[in-house]
């Protein structure tokens, strides 16, 4: 693609005012939005009337008044509608590590007598974390299977398999409803970390029967660094399933301030301490947009954008050391791509210096992600054709590029 | 004292000042900044820097430009200033209620073979329920004893002492270092929730020699609706201490990406996951403002304020069914006091309705809290004589003042 044909798709583009909606940078092609989104411009707005005029002036009130006593269920049931599920299924709380432990405790509650947690190595690794310090605790053990093998691996030990639907390095997509399927078929359950999937990819919770999942607010959701992250569970599982954390919040009568913890029916039960309501306000900005510009029409495009990115990358007369370490076909990853080069810091930071925003996973790995709401085709080729030209004139290869930061 | 008095008595005030630093409502004494605090002015141009100027603008490079990444470690070592630990013994995470449970698994893996967490009937229901979860996993018990008997119940059997150093209704203090002392007697460990502590009352952790302790940020430490709770670890239980959420901000090393979890030296595994960052922003400037004006002028003023309202209310000739719930030496207690009135509930609503905001726990308690950055000596006059009134007039007997709220 030319820049001149990527600025008539452009043009024809459907969702090609959704980029005005964003307060980005000038000068910057930002495709680290699979890290941390970018800024609404609605939010500062709605963050700011939340600081001031509901804490600052309605104070205590506006636990009633503005209903924030309500706001976890009330975004996780907007969250609810990018990933397929019912609003009644999703809370908005803590963050995915936190949900994880949550979940997986959940599980084992679901699955008495059965102790594995079933993963894959090299899935992200709070997932894998989170999963080793419960097994310090003896409540589980981990069993860690190359994804290759790991369907043939779910027995009657398995009280869950645990997986993260798109990969965080390679973008590669999990078939969420056969490995479901798979794990149900042996009596176990499953549960989806969405963290990579949620606003960018198609996630349907409910038509592939997924018992459990959890995800990131800050990625796709565009809901601010370290926002909130959610958690679903299927309504089939809600009467029976507990929480390890069984806060205040998720007592079935947290006002009352008895001595004995009794959970609230359904999701609230997986609230633990008092919901953070600025951020949840910001996170809530991020979703309604999402749900403004339509899960299908951001699937489409997120698909076209990387395919263009890739394909002015990988044209013929590159540097071959660059190799692709995604799918080829945009339908099997997730919205980011991964390259490998063993200059691939250099090369980040190189990229960086001209104002296009990726980053870096050790050892080898560029990462670049293509959230659809704000990025254009001709920001496509320009980035795709800038990396090329870096490559080709080794333009990483000075000293400033190697130096590292403390967060890569 | 008269209301020219207490104009007096402001007027010598030496934190007279601090009252401009916060953004309150015309016409309101706020006397409920033991639940939520009041909104520093700073705090919304601070929020709106962090979300415009550093989201937006710098976007994922701010992890390292505006040290977003060394955040809770940041506000966690200026929170420790105002508790008496050093800097390296407290971070900034989560909330209260999984802190909590990260260090109560923290005790129990400092003492194997004990299982028992003792604490006291009618403490914050959030810690009991808490322990109560982790019990229902199978990993401790919950043993509850009236505070009359605690001391004489610690055993070889206790892990920890847990117990909350101001009681949220009554606003008893504990002698956290007498009570800590009698749990190393008998080897066990002291765990102090600071909730109703933190920025109004001297708490001198290291000096008592405390073991373990959490707090929450958005009462005295104006911090913000649902802000970012804290953990303390005595830096002696560092180095052996687990937490059983494992993270991936309290590896240490999240960005090598290993599928092995290794703990962050110090507090930093503590961390669960990626940080709040706007939240954070807030609750820093609460926590600046509170050190700018110093503790001991505030737990000064905070003893001196409670001590004129409830003067005042309880001069000779008010209703006699109102009691004080609370010590009544200032000293004894928090800079909350509580009162019991068979109509608390009717009788908050009708202050509220005069502007005078505090809340009421079931079943029978006024509770109003005495945040002495932001109250004069003439709120304590104006409020005093105010609930007299309403009392001696039965303005409370009316039907909307019994109307309940979601929050109460």
């Amino acid at each position: 693609m030319t820049r001149d044909e990527a600025r008539a798709r452009d043009a024809a583009d459907p969702l090609a005012g959704a980029r005005a909606l964003f307060d980005l940078p000038e000068g910057v092609i930002y495709l680290d939005g699979n890290s941390l989104g970018a800024l609404p411009r609605a939010t500062a707005a709605r963050v700011a009337e939340t600081v001031t005029a509901e804490w600052g002036k309605d104070l205590i009130k506006s636990w009633n008044s503005h209903d924030w006593i309500g706001a976890p269920q009330r975004v996780g049931g907007k969250i609810a509608r990018l990933i397929g599920a019912d609003a009644d299924e999703v809370i908005a709380a803590d963050s995915t590590s936190v949900n994880l432990a949550k979940l997986i405790c959940g599980a084992l509650s679901l699955r008495p007598g059965r102790r594995v947690i079933l993963s894959e190595p090299g899935n992200f690794p709070t997932d894998i974390y989170i999963v080793q310090g419960l097994a310090q605790l003896g409540l589980c053990e981990l069993r860690l299977v190359d994804r290759a093998a790991l369907v043939a691996a779910i027995d009657s030990s398995v009280a869950a398999v645990m997986l993260t639907h798109v990969h965080y390095k390679t973008a590669e997509v999990f078939d969420m409803a056969a490995i479901t399927a798979a794990a149900h078929a042996q009596g176990a359950l499953a549960i989806w970390d969405l963290s990579h999937s949620a606003g960018a990819v198609p996630v349907a919770l409910n038509a592939a029967d997924v018992d459990l999942a959890v995800g990131c607010g800050y990625k796709y959701l565009n809901g601010g660094p370290g926002a909130p992250a959610y958690l679903y569970v299927a309504r089939r599982h809600q009467a029976a399933i507990a929480s390890p954390l069984t806060g205040w919040m998720g007592h079935v009568a947290p006002f009352g301030f008895d001595d004995a913890y009794a959970p609230a029916p359904g999701m609230t039960r997986f609230l633990a301490g008092t919901p953070p309501i600025l951020a949840l306000a910001a996170l809530e900005v991020g979703v309604d947009m999402l749900l403004g510009l339509g899960m299908d029409a951001l699937v489409a495009k997120g698909r076209a954008l990387s395919d263009t990115f890739v394909t002015t990358v990988l044209a013929a007369g590159g540097d071959p050391a660059l190799t692709l370490a995604s799918p080829t076909d945009p339908a099997a990853r997730g919205s980011h791509v991964s390259f490998r080069h063993p200059e691939a810091y250099a090369i980040c930071q190189a990229l960086i210096a001209k104002g296009i925003i990726g980053d870096f996973r050790d050892p080898d790995i560029l990462r670049l992600g293509f959230a659809p709401a704000y990025l254009r085709f001709e920001d496509m080729v320009v980035a795709g054709e800038t990396l090329r030209a870096i490559l080709a004139e080794r333009r990483w290869d000075r000293p400033e590029f190697r130096v590292r930061a403390a967060v890569t």
